[in-house]
């Protein structure tokens, strides 16, 4: 989708992925096939390219460092990829910020999770992500299944306060190279099994709590000197606060209705910030937006069932990612509806989404 | 754009050009470089894919036949081709079905010309556009010079009355394989030099009016039996006639617009139509828009100059097509911008245009 969006000004795009007929390959007629986590290929790529930025923050710092000293403009920084691949100190940095978040705390031990105190998260510092590197401690008696099940031998891990929340609020970010920011509605996440599903646009909080969610979620983007779309994830306490849980230094899943509901998407906007170019508008086009994730039901191929009944929907935004596999709960592709009311948007697109069936007959 | 469309579904697409460097190829790693009027290439192309589809209606109709002979789909027809590519051909199928066309005969000499009566237009019946192949006569001392601009000696000629419009209409039909037809509204275009500058959408014209060229445009879409997105262009007379100008069997300049101001674009939608889905909305989400062509100042890059100062305007989307060479009059991208009154969306879509220049030296 960002390729989509640079494709729009005439841009040319080199990708350089692991495997042939990853999703953008479609897009691209320059495809590198090699590891991401090698400087020789990241080299390998910036050499052709005036700009290099990430879909994913898992890439080798130390690999990505040789960039900007070959003199290679990378956006994001490798300090802000480097910062929020740790989430201690991602949040650490955050607090020192005065952004709020969790309470959390270093765990190199299993007795620092029960120091910490009951209910809290056990989590893996690096490469955790949608719930995976992830255990909740009730009690005493879960220190040691979560410690096992995270390999706490292997993996660096911190433990959070279990946030009973009552929403997940999350907030596009697009900030500039010159520090001027587009910052996109307050959206409301549901997630089920630690995936997003739905993404609600604008969320049903009053103004002043938006205005708050997206003050923090901007302060928290400068707070990590990011440059490019980012997608804050927020936690609404039952007491009225508002906590960081974590930050997408890169587009994000809770950003894809702005493709068709704002006036400038998470993914133009991301090429205009790493590009240099002035940012576009933020703003809704319509009052309400939906959008539904397409998971794939169970392993299988990656061209779905009934997307000619999906197409039946009026006004559904039918987007399939061309995946070659599915996978029980892999991202497939989404759908997004615009509307009067979150209610019509979401019935229109959870009903298309509903046609739709990766991996598995229906 | 009609690639990118098609990507949104996950679909591969392959595209015959006949140089490197042609601008859907950075969208596209399934380029083939070879003669589209070479049936040979032309098997190549449709041995890849489900469907063929058409950018350009020049392509030579004996080489196309091929592709239904060996089993291929090809949306738009042979016989839809063959019949627009023969614009006399195409005007009296129109007046055959009880479609309003300027009055039209054929001009196998010079004295059918001048037999006609003036004013006139002289046409080439086939391979004309953007007024190349067409020459004005006011009197019968402009009958010769006709004759030799436009190669009556070489080519088939036709001629039309001079039609002084008062506006020139436009409207997108697509149409799908099961004879459902998505109508786009009725839009104003303003052309200098018979090219296309600027697009209003919608017309300022009373609703009847716009119900009337709506249905005239559709009634010439099913006159050619045609599947997939269509330009219709009407003149406006004075005393109230709608004239069927011409039809174009593909995705339009005036319909570019469609993109950010419709609920699914004329490119979504072809892809819709020759994949035998269901038809997307035509409706627009907006109550104006604007698009603004960005045409060649004169040879050189096609790189733009000013795109920075262009994206700086609120609202502007920005297209630049990739071509490796403006020349003076070449389309080279366009700019789009939505707004509450057609004033509106004209001054934004304007403002950003006139940053731009490709070129040449601003």
């Amino acid at each position: 989708m960002t390729a989509t969006a640079a494709t729009q000004f005439g841009c040319e795009i080199y990708i350089l992925e692991r495997q042939h007929d990853f999703p953008a390959q479609s897009l691209d007629t320059h495809a590198l096939v090699g590891d991401w986590n090698d400087a020789k290929w990241l080299l390998n790529l910036a050499s052709l390219v005036d700009v290099v930025t990430l879909e994913n923050e898992f890439v080798n710092t130390d690999a990505l460092t040789e960039l900007p000293q070959n003199g290679h403009r990378l956006w994001p920084t490798v300090d802000t990829i480097a910062l929020v691949q740790d989430k201690l100190r991602q949040k650490h940095t955050f607090a020192g910020a005065g952004i709020p978040v969790p309470r959390c705390a270093d765990a190199p031990t299993p007795e620092a999770l029960v120091e910490f105190g009951f209910p809290a998260i056990a989590k893996q510092r690096r490469n955790s992500y949608d719930g995976k590197g992830n255990a909740t401690l009730r009690s005493a008696f879960d220190v040691a299944p979560a410690w096992a099940k995270l390999e706490g031998h292997l993996n660096a891990l911190y433990v959070e306060e279990f946030c009973s929340y009552t929403m997940e609020l999350a907030v596009i970010i697009t900030r500039g190279q010159d520090g001027a920011a587009a910052c996109y509605p307050v959206v409301e996440t549901i997630n089920r099994d630690h995936i997003c599903h739905v993404v609600k646009a604008p969320a049903a909080i009053p103004a002043d709590v938006a205005a708050k969610a997206t003050d923090i979620a901007l302060r928290a983007v400068e707070a990590i000197g990011g440059v490019g779309s980012y997608g804050v994830e927020l936690f609404s306490m039952p007491d009225g606060r508002l906590l960081v849980n974590e930050i997408a230094p890169r587009v994000h899943n809770t950003g894809h209705y702005t493709i068709e509901a704002c006036v400038c998407s998470q993914f133009e906007n991301h090429v205009r910030a790493v590009l240099g170019w002035p940012l576009g508008s933020p703003q809704m086009i319509t009052p309400a937006a939906c959008m539904v994730n397409l998971l794939g039901y169970h392993m299988g191929s990656g061209v779905p069932h009934g997307l000619s009944d999906a197409m039946a929907v009026p006004g559904a935004h039918i987007h399939v990612y061309g995946k070659t596999r599915s996978e029980r709960g892999r991202k497939m592709g989404h759908v997004t509806a615009l509307g009067q009311t979150i209610e019509e948007a979401y019935a229109c697109a959870q009903r298309a989404a509903d046609c739709i069936q990766f991996g598995g007959e229906l």
